[in-house]
């Protein structure tokens, strides 16, 4: 049993956004060529795909080559749109949610589904949270890192996960016991990175250790004992980093435990009821994983894929499969993490 | 025998730089009360600090008590001034330097040195590279991660270490057989940061990651093959990321390829002659510091501490202590590893 914590899907179609709200930004899809489309922002290619990542039929003859059992569905993290109108933002995330719900309620075997809410408006998000698990039958949300300073909100400031006007969000993921993953997007220091794909391959696992940072020590786990968070990437840059983290919040309590006097190192515990808050396994590397299975231990890593995009696996599970492990720490791995993030 | 790579000092006293050039932005320091400092940005309080920053006996102190043989001195980062007219950032520089290395005449068994050099003129740092080495007896120099947009010079983009400006630099530290100590300053993202301490926790490791990348992408390793590279902090996130640098570099070589066509993971061969680049040990943690040891191997590996400053290791040396090493590794971590980094 494989179940795929971290895959993204898109519908074939939708309308032009641009036009349909009257402002620019909203991603497209242009079906250039068979089984192909770019995605499109105004006149710039942002990404090219490939029909797997809108055809359910595509998504499991790979998932029965690459032997996985079910993948968990969520939107491609340049969707969020969090930067848009509340309420344009709040019609998409139904658009996707009520697709990926269709998606899985035609294969209720091989898929579950995770929406995307639109951060930008607390309450919305909370609304379309209960929404996808009450009336569509998802298991949580995907959100991004932060919210992004919204113009057409008259909000100037991005919000790291720790701002106190995201916790009705929290709020109802406690109440839905909906589980939450946290993906990057909109990379911090972008400006810096022009060359390399850097924004993914150093903004990304920055931005993730942001958001793990930002909610320990802001305190929403505290806050929200009950919540299921989990973090892409394997939590990104923060394993390395927990030493100095720890360091920090030793020597200078006074600049880091300002909101939450609890040893960040806390949060990594392997048995602490309820779970602080889980990983994926994606960090193509052994040694890192490795050392991710020291820190947080199989119950709380779950196998993420990326699939279908090529910063993924190849073969997804493959990294999980090359390293010594226990039968029962694989299955958590492999599955059961999952299935309890999931509550499946 | 402990040779600590990574300590800063200061002078105790010096001008009041803002005055002395017209305009504001330098540090001062303001000894308040004994045996203590405060050092200064106009009004506002950048650091506490005490005598053991400019206190050569102090500092000897220590290191008896700690079983320090030697500290290898670099300048605190803030100092770096990058940003400022480049004729003043070299004067600065010089006055730095010219202090580090009568530290050094002074206790030639207990301190080596490395210089500061304004990056914001390569030509000029170069010349001063070459004072540093040529004149004063200093090993090399310390650079930040990246050189500031300087309003002085004009420039208005931020240069990341794999800017063709640099080059007079490189290539004045391959001829004079010069040591590089890299480290994070002026962190990106810091403005998403304003809590926590963040941009120590998150930026810095984020900004060593960004400056190793650079430089591999950048082909800077290729171009000057003899050079000799350290990074602070174990690398930053580097060393936890190295998976989905390298699938990054597989999968998408038009993205990442652009300059340099080696593999990012040939950069880290134990065994390359000459070495490609080292980091020190400072993680916090035995089992970062354990893959970092597998990635890097010991010889690559350098201790250091960042003393005398909180976010430093309490008693230097303690982590590599902790961990079950053989005794050459041990003794590669400890001082050989420096030794050959410094031609000491």
């Amino acid at each position: 049993m494989k179940i795929d914590l971290h895959t993204h899907i898109l519908p074939r179609d939708w309308p032009d956004l641009d036009a349909k709200y009257g402002y620019s930004g909203f991603v497209r899809l242009d079906h250039y060529k068979p089984c192909s489309a770019r995605m499109m922002i105004g006149d710039r290619v942002f990404r090219e795909i490939t029909d797997n990542v809108w055809d359910p039929k595509r998504r499991i003859e790979d998932c029965d080559r690459d032997g996985v059992s079910m993948q968990v569905l969520s939107t491609v993290p340049v969707m969020f749109s969090y930067w848009a109108k509340p309420a344009d933002a709040l019609e998409l995330s139904r658009r996707l949610n009520d697709h990926i719900a269709e998606v899985v309620r035609d294969h209720p075997k091989r898929f579950a589904g995770l929406g995307t809410i639109p951060m930008q408006d607390p309450d919305l998000a909370a609304g379309e949270l209960e929404r996808c698990v009450r009336e569509l039958g998802l298991r949580g949300a995907e959100i991004g890192t932060h919210v992004d300073a919204n113009q057409h909100s008259g909000r100037i400031d991005t919000l790291n996960l720790d701002n106190a006007s995201l916790q009705p969000v929290w709020s109802a993921a406690q109440e839905l016991d909906a589980a939450i993953f946290v993906h990057p997007w909109d990379m911090l220091g972008k400006e810096r990175m022009p060359k390399y794909w850097l924004p993914w391959l150093v903004g990304m696992p920055a931005e993730t250790c942001l958001a793990i940072c930002s909610m320990i020590f802001g305190g929403v786990f505290e806050r929200f004992p009950k919540l299921r968070i989990a973090f892409a990437h394997g939590g990104g840059a923060f394993p390395f980093t927990i030493g100095r983290i720890e360091r920090a919040f030793h020597v200078r309590p006074d600049l880091v435990a300002t909101e939450n006097n609890t040893n960040p190192r806390e949060y990594l515990a392997h048995d602490s009821t309820p779970a602080r808050f889980y990983v994926d396994s994606l960090v193509h590397d052994a040694d890192a994983l490795t050392l991710l299975l020291k820190l947080f231990g199989p119950q709380r890593i779950a196998f993420g894929s990326d699939y279908p995009f090529p910063l993924g696996e190849t073969t997804p599970g493959q990294l999980i499969e090359s390293i010594k492990l226990f039968a029962n720490e694989k299955r958590s791995l492999l599955s059961e993490t999952a299935r309890e993030f999931l509550r499946l």
